[in-house]
């Protein structure tokens, strides 16, 4: 499904031989209409990956009809010829497809600062817009891996029929302002570009924004959203939204889960802030710090470490009146050792830290993971 | 050596049995004068201990006859019962010494959010007081210790034959606006509380704030500076600011090699900024950067991400202006692979960073960590 779960959507995922190993490491996704109605959201780091520079360039348009991705190499920190790559790409992919280039967007993902091997991405440019299919959605998202162990897709069905699919990959350097991930979700309602732009950045903003799993920022974060049409069906607004931001949710999980080295899943829902703001700036601070996340991992509810986090922020709040709970026993109460920590159970992978913060009535949830010794390990192996 | 370096000092290190397994675990630190000038600089954390909230009373009133201090446990998120143990430290220090309890400066380390032994701690205080000898620093530096594998000490000697000595425990937490760590800091050369206040901030912001370890900021940091005037000796105020700077220096640069778990000791040089601001913050983005300090543990010299943390700041740069050098190869030229990476050797203890903003003419540098596995395991199994 992924996707190709809309109508008005064919895709493909092939080896180009990008990676070494012969997986796959290419994917296409062709809009086919009526619509090429599209919007896009893009990292937030200043120094951006020369596709992320290029694709911001077309969804300015807000017209897509293809979107070509491929893994094995980010394409970023690679100066002006880096960026000749990914506009000789769009041409590629414009060739094959009679279209104009300038319609095309482009996404990498992989080891920052090498050059593509352009031979090797071109040559499966024309092998994947061969292979173009209504079933290519799930080979798409198997391409677009890196150090995922899975392929993460979703989808959802509204009223009159119409479909909102997606994919995604990303396991590392997951951050805040967009994980490093690569997302494209496709809809065969009919929504106007302006609209989907809001749409996909109200979804976004509370999901893959608030994925925080290294602290680390990408060069190369983009999620796109492509209307086809294809459906004849107008969306509700209301359900049009809730729909794409539950398959962003979808996808974030997913990410959330294969993290990489993780083995716990852990929410940051901060409660009593005084402004959404706050509640975020102290989901944010407690789930990037290490110490937490190394006694998450060991099963420890070292609430004092929770504490010394949201200390490190300037949000409205009073540290006597602070209250923890870990897996709801709240450990911490009024600044100091509350119910018995020895009642708290960390063996399950999902574990919830609520903050509350005793200053309002805005809440706002944080999602990271443990850190882990296998964390390190991969980190340290793996050139990325 | 250590504080009781300097003319009017007297200290002691016993086992009150805070701890469990008999080691050393308060310290006690007199000055006899004449002199009780004094100076504190304290921890950012909003969310401060006990014992910081009463020395920060003590250190207003610029003078201080004796500094307590116990490891193995941190009195912080203690409520109002624990701030009465700090008093009661205090005014136990204070009987034994003949003197006030506002002129005693307690400092706490170790785990948070638990009460104090109080029996064990003010029995270790009746013990010490009768053990303060000249002799007595290093018995006291060994008593302060946490996870610390060896103690801290520094001194060096003035024009005039006057001294500077100090000592420090810290292994962990160690972030931004002081590391997590305890320090004392004495001079029998006879300086007015004003004066040792401003050597004092200037010190620790060219040395401790410029650790950052693990992005973790304590509850509990303190610094303090205190001289005895015992040597006679009014210093040339260049040449004192250098000294205490010094010893601040030698004592971070001893917490660092010192840090959980770490292999490597990395500086984080930054270079061409257009304010020293702009150049402690890419430095603190780089060296908190989860990613690149585990690619540096295994040997990698990933300047993709040097650049991928330089781009989450607002610092001044053109992202193709950047220049990365690790160990004094330029990897990275214009924002670009530059010089041939398999140059850098990344064998030695010591990683220098350098990262050329190419945006003015200041300069700074973080000192930071590898992220090993065995700082995920010694922070998984240890409650602190």
């Amino acid at each position: 499904m992924s996707v190709t779960a809309p109508l008005g959507f064919r895709a493909a995922g092939v080896a180009a031989g990008i990676k070494q190993g012969g997986a796959r490491d290419l994917a296409l996704v062709v809009n086919d209409g009526p619509s090429r109605a599209a919007a896009g959201v893009f990292t937030g780091n200043r120094v951006k990956a020369a596709p992320v520079l290029w694709s911001q360039q077309v969804l300015a348009g807000g017209r897509v009809r293809a979107v070509v991705l491929n893994s094995g190499g980010a394409n970023a920190c690679t100066g002006p010829a880096g960026f000749q790559d990914t506009h000789a790409t769009a041409e590629a992919v414009a060739e094959a497809l009679g279209d104009s280039a300038a319609e095309i967007a482009v996404c990498s993902t992989g080891l920052i600062g090498e050059r593509l091997p352009m031979d090797a991405l071109l040559g499966g440019v024309t092998t994947a817009a061969g292979e173009l299919s209504r079933d290519g959605g799930l080979a798409a998202a198997d391409a677009i891996r890196t150090t995922d162990t899975v392929s993460k897709i979703a989808f959802r069905r509204g009223s009159g029929g119409y479909m909102v699919g997606g994919m995604a990959k990303g396991a590392g350097m997951l951050a805040p302002g967009l994980a490093t991930m690569l997302c494209v979700i496709t809809t065969d309602a009919d929504v106007p570009a302006e609209r989907l732009d809001a749409v996909l950045r109200e979804a976004t903003r509370l999901t893959f924004d608030r994925l925080d799993t290294d602290g680390c920022m990408s060069t190369n974060d983009t999620v796109l959203l492509l209307s086809s049409g294809a459906a004849g069906v107008t969306p509700d607004e209301a359900e049009f939204q809730r729909l794409v931001t539950e398959v962003c949710a979808d996808l974030a999980r997913q990410l959330l889960v294969d993290a990489e080295g993780a083995t716990k899943a852990i929410a940051v829902e901060v409660v009593g802030a005084a402004s959404e703001a706050d509640a975020l700036t102290v989901g944010r601070a407690v789930a990037r710090s290490n110490l937490l996340k190394c006694a998450i991992h060991g099963e420890d509810p070292n609430w004092g470490r929770v504490l010394s986090a949201v200390g490190t922020t300037d949000a409205a709040f009073e540290p006597d009146r602070l209250n923890v709970a870990v897996n709801g026993v709240w450990v911490c109460r009024a600044g100091a050792a509350g119910d018995d920590r020895s009642k708290v159970d960390l063996r399950p992978r999902d574990v919830t830290i609520t903050v509350d913060l005793s200053a309002g009535t805005h809440a706002a949830t944080i999602h990271t993971t443990d850190l882990t010794a296998d964390y390190v390990h991969e980190n340290s192996a793996y050139s990325s």
